[in-house]
């Protein structure tokens, strides 16, 4: 399949890798075409990898993952055209972290609205579907490097970009319990969960950690 | 030991009836001494349960519970009165949830601040530790109704007062796993959770659940 990932940072490597691992055609957007860090990731990243602008990216993808900084997303995602990313589906990994009042980040946007669902404003013809945002990045490619039925959330409201997302994550990245929160207000929700993620980030020791379900 | 519970609803109700099972003193606390529920569990609840005003639980309790409504908790906690509660230990349960949205409520305040600190900005005399607001009132005063070593946390920036709150949940309601998360400002990650509680209770069909910790 032709993916395009939007963002150079740790979270577009680690999705890119281990797209092109799979088989997959993976096209790295970034602001410009000759991103130093998509660079380096092509050169590193075999015969399916290659790079490009955000329009590139987009327009390349016959689905798309966002994962661009929560403060960078909206205009990365004009960047990367309306056009280029319509009737696709748009898994949403970004954060609306706000650093600006020092550590720990609070969030930019939260409890009556989302990250997430300003995308969907933004994008109408675009189908959102919220996911992976609550997990380190080598975790969210690879679920089995912690034990056992670990939660991730999937939000959107298209019904079938939900199956669709939810067959990635089982298929490719190895998830075993894909829990369907609803509609993309439930984004609210599942970005919440970040403060108390990298609370516990520092008292765990490492970013490799999540929550099971114990019921 | 004697303990007031400020509150007459599930939470107050479950709190109290455990702590006179302990084979504690409880006083019951609500706006007006002859509230109903309150005069209901203080007949169902033996030798060790009494009522009274916020005010004469808040005199009566060594420590004190605050199970009150988000909504209502400042206005009780003036009631009960900063003299009452000066130099103890109060345990905030309350959750900021403002239904006048509709359903799902969202948080009177969060991200940058909460009800916690809140309270403690009210009251600075007084040793707040927020904890047990992210589970169930029937789980919260026996953990063992899940399996395994599923998560609460307390938040305060009162040690001693913190490891005294940890000993109750531990010795007393069964918690395996306390996380001491921080000074009262992580009480804002704590209540950032509520709305993915309420939204997996949902999916869950039952509030007898819990996130265990896997790393």
């Amino acid at each position: 399949m032709k993916i395009g990932v939007l963002g150079t940072g740790m979270v577009g490597n680690a999705i890119g890798t281990k797209l092109v691992q799979l088989g997959h055609e993976v096209k790295m957007g970034a602001r410009a075409a000759n991103n130093d860090k998509a660079v380096a990731w092509v050169k590193a990243g075999g015969a399916g990898a290659s790079q490009g602008t955000f329009a590139d990216a987009a327009a390349f993808g016959e689905i798309v993952f966002n994962c661009t900084s929560g403060s960078g997303a909206l205009t990365a995602l004009e960047q990367a055209g309306a056009d280029n990313l319509k009737g696709k589906v748009l898994i949403d990994i970004a954060n609306p972290l706000d650093f600006s009042r020092g550590m720990p980040p609070s969030l930019s946007v939260c409890n009556t609205d989302s990250l997430g669902e300003q995308i969907q404003r933004a994008f109408p013809e675009v189908k959102v579907v919220k996911s992976l945002n609550t997990v380190n990045c080598n975790l969210m490619v690879n679920a089995a490097l912690l034990p056992g039925e670990h939660v991730i959330f999937v939000s959107g409201n298209d019904a079938d970009a939900k199956a669709q997302v939810t067959s990635i994550l089982k298929d490719w990245f190895g998830w075993k319990s894909v829990i369907d929160r609803g509609d993309i207000t439930t984004a609210r929700a599942t970005e919440m969960m970040l403060p108390i993620w990298i609370s516990l980030m520092g008292k765990v020791g490492t970013p490799l950690f999540n929550f099971a379900l114990v019921k």
